[in-house]
């Protein structure tokens, strides 16, 4: 029996969303699930046999809150940080980023997955949602270092091989179904309306619901992809998607940019989680989603960083600001997105919205022990005016000092515990060579 | 004489905007200027007495850069982050930042402005243009730490201690002109066509001209300055400007977010600087500059945090990475404003910008040595396809490992040599409790 203890925090804990700050306060974990969080004094001593240390952090001048969920990427795609920028879709596409694809080995996807991984353990997420080729590959690379991972293959029907994918996908996703893993949830990732056509789609359905998975789907990203949805069925895509029953099973929708009144609500209506990308939005000029109008309505709301070949990081605190920050220009409304709501986007929000909030999101007993310790002694985080204003609008991801998943610290002090940083920086090297030397 | 050499680094000169890497190069300085940039095997031996100790740093695993120019922000507004978020700007500015305001001690100033000092030598900021109360307290405490910094007081015409504010302002600006400082650059600080009216505006702009700085204004930064312009000159903020002779002296213009053509080409032929502040127009809900047609237009631009009240960090890069990624969406092109055109808005445009690109902004011999070497040793600077892209897209404050400003190493590994912290975030937190407790 592993217990884990973190005292001496000033703690958030989100739990139903509550962005108070607590002092005072400890976190028990047992087993990876947290078992106790409340004042420190009324923490009953370590109930373990005498000889099973305790582990312990000292949380002093940290605030302890629940890990980050990014709920939208495609990890292996570090691999292309930085191979081409500041272009087109389409010629970014085809001439930079398929090509690439296409030369894609287990090894580029484990070792793109890993630097990914570390990436994010160092920014504080302890979850994160990913569409990508060879998803046992990625799957693997996340159980290595112990990261919470949501993994899809990619669903295509334009392909030549997109049957293979399809029965890759399916094994895959009935496989970790059936371990019912603690950290590894897999989903079935359709890519988009417009690249899976409709009878493949309804199939996809039909695995998710037998699987008993969640899909995880790019949704009206670009006007390109409405006009593109007009053409083929006549109505938008959201009002497609749900016309054919797309969201008669649960539905992550990455991107969800353009939407109609009728779109929101839909999307609140069939409970579907949006997984809201402002930087890779911004970056490839798609445009700026109605998450106000979203999180007004009732949505379940996360934010995602997408891959690193339209982002170029994934550092989840940096999409919460600029969620917050884009949603007051877009309306016009200083008073968009407050603090908070973004705080709770990257929370919450986040597991809501892919589905896990029963084991995520927020520090409550029960729930599985993922949360990061953020150093306060930074010139950025004076005064003390507010804590939940400075996470969202004043941190870096390098405040993260310590993050936990399933009870397990992944990093302590900055300081990776489960992932080689040189040699995956040699192996990366090396892929990104050869994709793109 | 103090001679520095920096080894081992990979260089992007920023000289004329180049922003090619340069491998097995170093720089040297002496007395604080710039000697050498170039391959390290033509550099000659230190030219120094023997009994004088060469200071050298290697920089090898990092990038060495012109430091960043921060060219609008009000340092000691440090005070104020968090303190109100998420407000509209009326109630924020006379039921928060006013009230406050009026109570500002001098130990206020300069406390508020050295911790955001502190703030900026982490982020990699050697230069900030700063417009404050009480403009020699805030100069004592940039040459305290020995960042450089453009400080001017503000003007304002609508307040009672109009007359004061312009006496105080204008012989702190003629003492520092005389003095011909190597790191304090004053200017005048006119706060806003809106705030001083075309009486006193006249009386600054003599006064500019006599004494030889440049102005420091707030410029068409919302729709309702502009409305207020016609208003009041039956032109728009820059055009009435024009008008009654402002950019006949050197003009440094804060956010320029409402700009017509015949605006941008004024710009352009009056020389007028532009300091872009992505960040405070995004949260403020303000609006998105023009900033692609000013750049190909031909204008000075650079970028600018503004105050901690509106942003709420003086992280440059994060402007920088703002400014790049709001071009795109605002624009619906994802070409505009490139990763190449952001690192230079931080560096030599903004030395433009501020009418001190003869000094700064770029690795030249000749130039004051400002400079910062970026850590390249993190999981988001991998793999290696493009360091500028890494700059601008993917990099994080945290990763400037080195400061420099005018040949001394302000802070070296991350630690800050002529900062006490602990003192200062002592105080900062007293004047925070004083000011709003």
């Amino acid at each position: 029996m592993a217990t884990l203890r973190i005292e001496g925090a000033q703690i958030i804990t989100m739990a139903d969303g509550d962005t108070q700050l607590r002092e005072g306060w400890a976190l028990e974990a047992v087993d990876g699930a947290i078992t106790y969080v409340g004042p420190a004094d009324q923490l009953a001593p370590a109930r373990r046999p005498a000889n099973v240390p305790d582990s312990r952090i000292d949380g002093s001048g940290c605030l302890l809150l629940p890990g980050f969920v990014n709920a939208h990427t495609h990890a292996a795609m570090t691999l292309f940080r930085g191979a081409a920028d500041d272009m087109p879709l389409d010629p970014w596409l085809k001439e930079k980023i398929w090509p690439a694809e296409a030369k894609l080995t287990e090894a580029d996807v484990y070792w793109g997955t890993l630097l990914g991984c570390a990436e994010m353990i160092r920014a504080g997420v302890t979850c994160f949602c990913d569409m990508y080729h060879l998803p046992r590959v990625g799957a693997r690379a996340a159980m290595d270092c112990g990261i919470r991972m949501c993994p899809s293959g990619v669903l295509l029907g334009i392909v030549p091989n997109a049957e293979d994918m399809f029965v890759e996908a399916t094994e895959f996703a009935r496989e970790f179904a059936a371990r019912d893993d603690l950290c590894v949830h897999p989903m079935l990732g359709p890519h988009a309306p417009y690249t899976v056509p409709r009878e493949l789609m309804e199939r996809v359905i039909a695995a998710a619901e037998e699987i008993g998975v969640p899909l995880h789907i790019h949704v009206a990203e670009t006007e390109a992809n409405v006009a593109e949805s007009m053409a083929t069925y006549g109505k938008r895509p959201v009002q497609a998607m749900d016309e054919i029953g797309l969201f008669d099973v649960d539905v992550l929708g990455a991107h969800c940019v353009y939407l109609d009144d009728r779109d929101i609500e839909i999307i609140v209506e069939k409970r579907v989680g949006v997984a809201h990308c402002p930087g890779s939005n911004l970056k490839l000029a798609s445009g700026i989603a109605r998450t106000r109008d979203l999180l007004a309505a009732g949505a379940r709301v996360g934010v995602g960083t997408d891959g690193c070949g339209s982002n170029n990081n994934l550092d989840l605190l940096e999409e919460a600001r600029l969620a917050a920050l884009i949603a007051k220009v877009d309306t016009g409304d200083p008073t968009a997105m407050p603090a908070d709501a973004a705080l709770q986007m990257a929370t919450l929000g986040g597991a809501r919205a892919i589905f896990l909030d029963h084991c995520i999101g927020s520090l409550e007993a029960g729930k599985r022990c993922d949360c990061i310790l953020v150093d306060l002694d930074a010139p950025h985080m004076h005064p003390r005016h507010s804590l939940v204003s400075h996470m969202i609008y004043a941190a870096q991801a390098a405040d993260v000092r310590t993050t936990v998943v399933n009870g397990t610290v992944l990093m302590r002090d900055r300081e990776l515990l489960t992932i080689d940083l040189g040699e995956t920086y040699a192996q990366v090297a090396e892929s990104a060579e050869r994709l793109f030397g």
